[in-house]
């Protein structure tokens, strides 16, 4: 058990013991499984996307994830919205830019999130945060066919410039902020044989950042706990479905014990 | 076996023979779930909100669900299209007030629903119920943090003057119209870790309204067949994952002989 | 083993060596099963519907679905847009025409959608592809309660006016171009006990599409696999839901082999 295991642990615990809410303004593909990872890890979910109400909604939040997978206009609108209200209260943003450098649309769209908001945590796949940094990358739909080449130099650059930590997940998650950088190696093959688990690993990210401000620790910890669960859930899987039924129920159930003896967190 | 039971155990039989259509104009989070919850239960769903078709689209239905947990202006449009259409055609109207409370937005749309609509029954969580009816209660995103404290009282209150069914679910399921109330005790505890369990229990009384016109009774019967069938998934679930996947498959198996022998329904 | 079985065989294997992208405009009930699904074949899938973006997205695809099950003004703009930039790049077109014939919306706007667009495969129930026949037919929501008499002559007629593949699906499934026809006997009546399972059908019929330009055969090879995933699984069923989950395992585990000596694939 490391040091940095031990205090993830302890953000799980505090996860369990306050309960955030979690606002999603996230895709419409993914709702259904990030609001259940959101309980099952001890959060609150609220998925709630009108102009009207996401200012209102997003003060009883501990932190916001905006997610545009399925984009239009209107729900930019209210990611803005939500965001700038999050922004003025210290509430975390949390931005998983789904897709971005697939369209002009889904980079642009997520480029002005960067400079609209202050976002917290940017969390996205190699080719994702390649298109957003500029470091290449190619992303067919919503998968990084090629990712960067260097994830830690791109993510560290990257978090320099926008001032937030910027989390390259993959076989090995790299994570960095404008000093720090560590790697989480938790994870299982499956997760890339199911749709969404990169936004449910958002939706930790968020979970986490809601009672931890050391937002590197933070993410670190999701990804790890995320990993952890999928690594138990491997073992009693027969396909990507009966896999997903073990990783939630296997999230659930997660303990600080034992995420402080499974979490491989190494400073870089 | 009470009369009651045997009494909600024939509607159980009735929704599989008659094979009625339940329109939803509901949240983008828990449809698949709902569409699914009204197959397996012997009903048949669509999911239509374009306000061009509700109309003719409810005029097919046996019980139209409204359920604003992701609303927008349009949605809630469409949503009073419907309604209207439904009233006029003496198809009973299920509206689950998700969120009532949480924001401005939410509580003021789900009282314009009760206002401008006749509802056949109204079944939300108690903090949703208290903020309809001014019993206090707080609502965090869509969970009730606080319920009220004389639920029975509430309900009763609130049907008298709505001139409808009230449901107050949770660990005890009180129901009430403006004589009568009954509560339900089937259930289980898991059924609060898994997201959409309370829009899953409006879709079940949905498909009880429909073919039942005691709606108190419609209602207690849902109530009771869907905890009764997590009951019976319980015993076989590691985790929420699982324990969902044995509902669904426990709710399509489910007899009206096991309803009437498993229901716990008690007049208040 | 039949010739027609050990050439669809093969359509599989190019699937998962080719992982074409599959764009999909789809309803919202159906978004997370079909991303899936799309996945556990082989293929990549994305979901976008905004008019932006649409032209551009599907220039990336090798096939796109459109599937109008909850449809609204916006997304039919959007299909429109996504589908003359796919007939103009030779990119083959799926349509699934869910509830066409429950509503006049859902009727004229599938009529629309095979009038402006040259579409390569339309796969429908018995009742909706009756509605857009003129062949008869009565759909319920979106379920069909009574089909078409003679499959076979309807298919064969709506393939030739439009020209194009038609795919009649039911526990015997009946596809036709203007020329050929076949049966595919594959399939479990566990099926009909879920939702979306027709659309899962479509994306199947999309990937197999992307990489196989005679479409009576990819249309016959993907209805044939994912008929045998089904009875696969079956048996490893207790109710729909399990159903699912191992529908969705033996989907991801089908190998060409499997397939080549499992497909019932009559011509007719």
């Amino acid at each position: 058990m490391s040091e940095l295991a031990n205090r993830v642990a302890a953000i799980l615990g505090r996860v369990r013991a306050e309960k955030p809410l979690i606002h999603h303004i996230t895709n419409l593909v993914v709702m259904n499984d990030t609001a259940n990872v959101t309980l099952h890890v001890g959060a609150l979910p609220v998925m709630a996307h009108a102009a009207e109400e996401v200012a209102e909604m997003v003060t009883l939040a501990g932190a916001l994830v905006l997610n545009p997978g399925t984009l239009t206009a209107d729900w930019v609108t209210s990611m803005l919205i939500a965001g700038r209200q999050a922004n003025a209260r210290s509430i975390p943003v949390i931005l998983d830019p789904v897709g971005a450098g697939a369209t002009t649309l889904r980079t642009q769209t997520n480029l002005r999130l960067l400079d609209e908001l202050q976002i917290a945590v940017l969390r996205g796949n190699s080719g994702e945060i390649g298109a957003l940094s500029g470091a290449g990358g190619v992303v067919k739909g919503v998968e990084s066919v090629e990712g960067v080449r260097d994830p830690l130099a791109v993510a560290r650059g990257l978090a320099r410039e926008r001032n937030l930590v910027v989390a390259i997940t993959g076989p090995r998650d790299i994570i960095a902020d404008g000093e720090r950088a560590v790697a989480v190696d938790n994870g299982h093959p499956w997760l890339a044989t199911l749709t969404g688990t990169g936004c449910m690993a958002t939706t930790m990210v968020a979970a986490f950042a809601a009672v931890e401000r050391d937002y590197l620790l933070a993410t670190a910890g999701a990804l790890a706990a995320f990993g952890l669960a999928a690594e138990l859930a491997a073992a009693q899987s027969h396909g990507p479905a009966s896999f997903k039924v073990a990783l939630f129920d296997h999230l659930y159930h997660l303990t600080p014990e034992q995420l402080a003896a499974g979490a491989r967190i190494t400073a870089l």
